[in-house]
Order: structure tokens, then C-alpha cells, then sequence
């Protein structure tokens, strides 16, 4: 319980399977209100339970075919899926917008399949933070699959592939001279390398080109495959299913999933507490006036440093309502869990 | 002063227009030490003099080709000239690395021009963060131009044009169907629009996409020029190096510069806040105990949500300590130099 009714009805009806309550709930959060904080706040203890899959790569290397395939076989052994597609570079947001969308027509119409997109946000990290809490809300609707599906391979792609448990970098033969992954870093946080359009040529250059990079075997005692796919067809698709399933598996037997799990908390609240201080810096002040104003404008003619001015300003006592409307839950909705 | 010498004298080195001191400096800045903290923080009071003018566009734009006419023209008009390439997406770093950067061979043998290119580095936002305080000491050793590049269109790109005064947007006919910059949100935030390569086959095309979604005349008085050069002859970019100082000119009249500088000032003090408070949430607190990691293992567990465990944490009164470590430097380190 929030203690807002409208916050809990909806995500009462998010918890219990609507398809059109968890749309709407992602649209209070992209609308980037305090109704989104708070059914944040009431679906977060609901969550954990899925497996959170990122799927990376360079634009055109058929991540949304393969996203698509992906779900087709998750599918098919009973489990339920949710997408969420993140493109940071793109204007377009909403339900089914993206003209890669219409590829998953079949998929999209299962009930037991949830499929969103989400475009770029005016608020510097909006976008990875809208993501984050989406993860947790279609996590918390009860999919047991989410797949995260991001275009390009820049930073912000790079962050929001830190809140999975299980990361597919996606390549592609003949997309340049060298690995796309490589130049952002890409390479060391794959837990499975994907090569696509296996059926291409250069195709076995690229899979010798990631062997030839590939980490030793993880701590946890993982060691990273390069599988060959053909998204399109649907060729070794199933063997990658199967080893994004034996991932998860290993990660639940190995303690690595715990451990994870703590590593995207810990991240997670580091990028909240940075987003909960700009807003505190640069939204008026309601009490003790306009101090942050007055410090910006002395940094500004080079009276105060920017160091001196932000450790200032954070050392200043905070107001809680500056910060945020803090939700509770009641007895009840835990023990509905 | 910062209080300590060795900082004090590679800051009164650079101001006095070392070269190899400044080298040096943005290489501690670079290092990400409290080396390059304590120098910004003695050197800063000695910036906001230079005219900082941000050049993006797509990859292939022809921006360094652009840069180094620009630079030219500059340094015929009498002024001293700073560049600094920064590419996110780049594993390299240093003095002249970027192969496109042999191309300002001949300016960059001038002692009047200082050219940097700066990295991916791997803290999340550090590199925004590095070329902010690289833009403060190039302007404090006396640069009255400083030119910064970025490649790519990200969000990454965006953040670092928000420190200039003066934002070109480069385009080029050709690289694809719609106007790249429009992805990414570069049409509000460029002053100039540049066709680049307007030789080319479809620049007609481009100039007139460009002119369609240009915003209209700005509270400040400026209308957005759409100007087309190509940078490799020379051709059109004494126009735009004349409309570039026209708009500083302008800023300066309509008392749109303080108001930016004002700007640039609250997003550097905002980003640097959020900087210290990541710092401090996963840095080991030395008193107190493991607060913040006892928080993250509630995060994980979904006993605490990462909302209120930020705003615990927040609350927590900070440690001075815990947010940096004042710089010191032994005299043999700085003689080496």
C-alpha cells in the first residue's frame, strides 16, 4: 500500500496480470511523475523473480529479429516474457512503435508476451533510470523472462545492460574491420557472445575474432560461449535459449546470482541517489531561500568553484519534500506476496 | 593557491603559457587523481575568459577536417587557439593520436594552438567530467577560442556540448535518409548548423531539411544559420568562422553569455554533486561502520527499496574524507615532469 489509492489499485492490477494496467503503469513512470515513484515503491518488494536478459550490439546486427526469436522459444517451454526495447536516439516511445516491432506480430498477440518500447527522455540518465524501474514492474506483473533490448552501443547502453543478470552481445560479420563490441567495452561484460547472420560471409572471422578476445573463465566458473545464429531462420537459436537458461542456472548455483543481485542494488541506488540530488540542487528551495541560486551564480563569475560550491550545497541539510512524496506498504500487501 | 606547491606551480607554469605544463596538467586530470582536482581547483578562478565553441555531428560529419580550417582562420584573425577531440566511443588518448588529428599537422606545429584529444574512460559520465575541467585549464592557460569536438551523436555528446558557448552541428549530405542530427536532439541546441561536403550530390536537399525544422529566433535575438562549407578546400568556412564570432559577439551584447555561463555553472556543480555522492555511497566509510553496505544487501533482498535506501543514505551526515582526499605532490615529481 502507497497510501494512494490510485497507486495501489494499479498495482494491485499489475500484480494480478493486466496487460492494460501494466501499460499504463509504464507510462506514469515515463511521464516521470511522483504516481510513478510511488507505484515504483509499491511493486519493488514484488520483484526479484525474474530473469533479466540484456540483449546488446551495434545498430543492424538483428537484435529485435533475435529478441523476437528469443521469445518465440521461451514460449514455447511455458515461460512468460516481457521486452522492453530501449533506444536512447530515438524520439519514439510507446507500445509498438518502432518498425522493428512488427516483425514480433505473432508473439505480440500472446498474452503471455509483453512488449514495450521506450525512447529517449529531456532528463540527463532519465532514460536508464525509467528502465531500471520498469524491469521491476514487469518483473513484479509476474514475467518470468524480461528481455532488455538496447540500440547502439554507447555508454547509456552500457548502464542499462548492468541492471541484467545475463548479457548477450550481439555481433554481426562485415559491419566493419573490427568488433563493434570492442570499441565500447562491450567484450568484457558479455556473459554470451551472439553472432548473427551466421550464414554470411566473414561470418567464422568474427567468431574466431571473439575467441581470440574472449575473458578466461569467470570467477563463478563461467566461461563465455560464441554462438553462431541465424535470427532469421531461427538457426541456433534454440542452443542459445538453452544457454542463456543454463546461465541463469549457473548463477543460481554458483552464488553469482546473489551476488549480482547486489551489484545492481548497489548501482541502482547510486544513479537514484545522484538523480534524487539534482533535482534537490536545482529545484527551488522552500525553505532557508534561494541558496543554491546564489551559489550559481558565483561559480559562475569564478568566485566559488564548482567542487566548492557541490560539496557546499551537499552538505547542506535536505528537505524531505524537496526530495520526494515517501510511499509506505501496509501488512496486507506483503503478505499478499 | 591551493595549498599545495607543487599544484601552484604547474598551475603558474600553465598560466604563464607552458606547453609541456599543460600537456602535463590534462594528463592529471585525465588520471583522475586528486592531482587534477586540487589543479582545477587553483586554476578556475583564472577561466571564463575564452569563447568555448562545441563542434558535433555524426561520425564520417568531417569534424576534424573542420576543426583544423576553423583553427586556421582563428589564428589568421590573431587569436590563440585550444581543440580538444573527445571520443567516448575511443579506447585512445593523448597528445595526437586520432589519425584524423594529422591532419592539423601544420597547425599544429603553431605554439599559439594546443591540441588534445581526450578518451573513453571507464567511470560512468568521467569523461564529461574530464573535458569540463580540461575546458577550465586550456581556457586559464590563456586560449581564447577553445574548440571541443565530440564524435558520435550520443547522450554523451549532448552533455559535453552543454559546456560551450557556442554549439556547431555538422551535417553531411548522403549519410543517410534523415538528418542524423535530428536523432540525437542537436537541431535545438545548435547556434550553427553546418552542411559539411557541400559539394557533394543531395546538400541542396540537406540544407533545405535543415531550414525546415530550424526553431525560430531565439528569446536572445540569434536566428540559427544553416551555412554549408567544405572543409577540406577551404570553401565557405571564413563565413562560418565570422558567423561564429558574430554569435559571441552577440551573446555578449544581449547578456545571453552570463546567462549561459550561469547555465553551464548549475550543470557543472549538478553533475560534479552527483559525482561526490557516488563516491561517497562506494567508497568504504571510515566511521559508522558498513552502513551503505548493509543498505545495498536490504536493496538486493527487496527488504528496502532503492529509494529509500538513497535517501537513507543521503541523509547520512558526510565525511569530508570520504568525499576526496586533498592532493599532495613530492618536488621530485613535479622536476620530472
Amino acid at each position: 500500500m502507497s497510501g494512494y489509492p490510485q497507486v495501489d489499485a494499479l498495482a494491485g492490477q499489475i500484480r494480478s496480470g493486466s496487460v492494460r494496467a501494466l501499460a499504463r503503469g509504464l507510462s506514469w513512470l515515463e511521464a516521470d511523475t511522483p504516481d510513478g515513484d510511488a507505484l515504483v515503491e509499491a511493486l519493488y518488494p514484488f520483484s526479484g523473480r525474474a530473469h533479466v536478459v540484456g540483449i546488446t550490439g551495434a545498430a543492424g546486427a538483428g537484435k529485435s529479429t533475435l529478441v523476437t526469436a528469443l521469445t518465440r522459444l521461451f514460449r514455447a517451454s511455458g515461460q512468460t516474457v516481457g521486452v522492453l526495447a530501449v533506444d536512447p536516439s530515438s524520439p519514439y516511445s510507446g507500445g509498438a512503435i518502432l518498425g522493428d516491432r512488427i516483425r514480433m506480430a505473432d508473439v505480440g498477440s500472446d498474452p503471455a508476451v509483453f512488449i514495450r518500447s521506450m525512447a529517449t527522455r529531456g532528463a540527463l540518465g532519465g532514460l536508464c533510470a525509467v528502465a531500471r524501474d520498469a524491469v521491476d514492474v514487469i518483473d513484479a506483473a509476474g514475467k518470468e523472462v524480461v528481455l532488455i533490448e538496447t540500440v547502439g552501443v554507447g555508454q547509456d547502453e552500457v548502464e542499462i545492460m548492468r541492471l541484467a543478470h545475463t548479457i548477450l552481445v550481439v555481433s554481426v560479420p562485415g559491419l566493419g574491420d573490427d568488433i563493434q563490441a570492442m570499441k565500447a567495452g562491450l567484450i568484457e561484460i558479455a556473459d554470451i557472445h551472439v553472432v548473427n547472420k551466421a550464414d554470411k560471409d566473414g561470418a567464422h572471422r568474427t567468431v574466431a575474432e571473439l575467441q581470440a578476445v574472449l575473458p578466461p573463465t569467470s570467477a563463478y566458473g563461467w566461461t563465455t560461449p560464441v554462438l553462431s545464429v541465424v535470427a532469421s531462420t531461427g538457426f541456433g537459436v534454440s542452443d542459445l535459449a538453452t544457454q542463456v537458461t543454463a546461465h541463469a542456472n549457473h548463477l543460481r548455483a554458483t552464488g553469482e546470482w546473489q551476488r549480482r543481485e547486489r551489484q545492481i542494488a548497489e548501482f541502482r541506488v547510486v544513479k537514484l541517489a545522484q538523480r534524487l540530488v539534482a533535482r534537490r540542487l536545482t529545484q527551488p528551495v522552500h525553505s532557508g531561500g534561494d541558496l543554491a541560486n546564489d551559489a550559481f551564480d558565483r561559480v559562475a563569475d569564478r568566485r566559488l568553484s564548482p567542487r566548492q560550491c557541490a560539496e557546499t550545497l551537499l552538505s547542506y541539510p535536505s528537505h524531505q519534500r524537496d526530495l520526494h512524496v515517501r510511499p509506505r506498504h501496509s501488512q496486507e500487501d506483503l503478505e499478499r506476496a
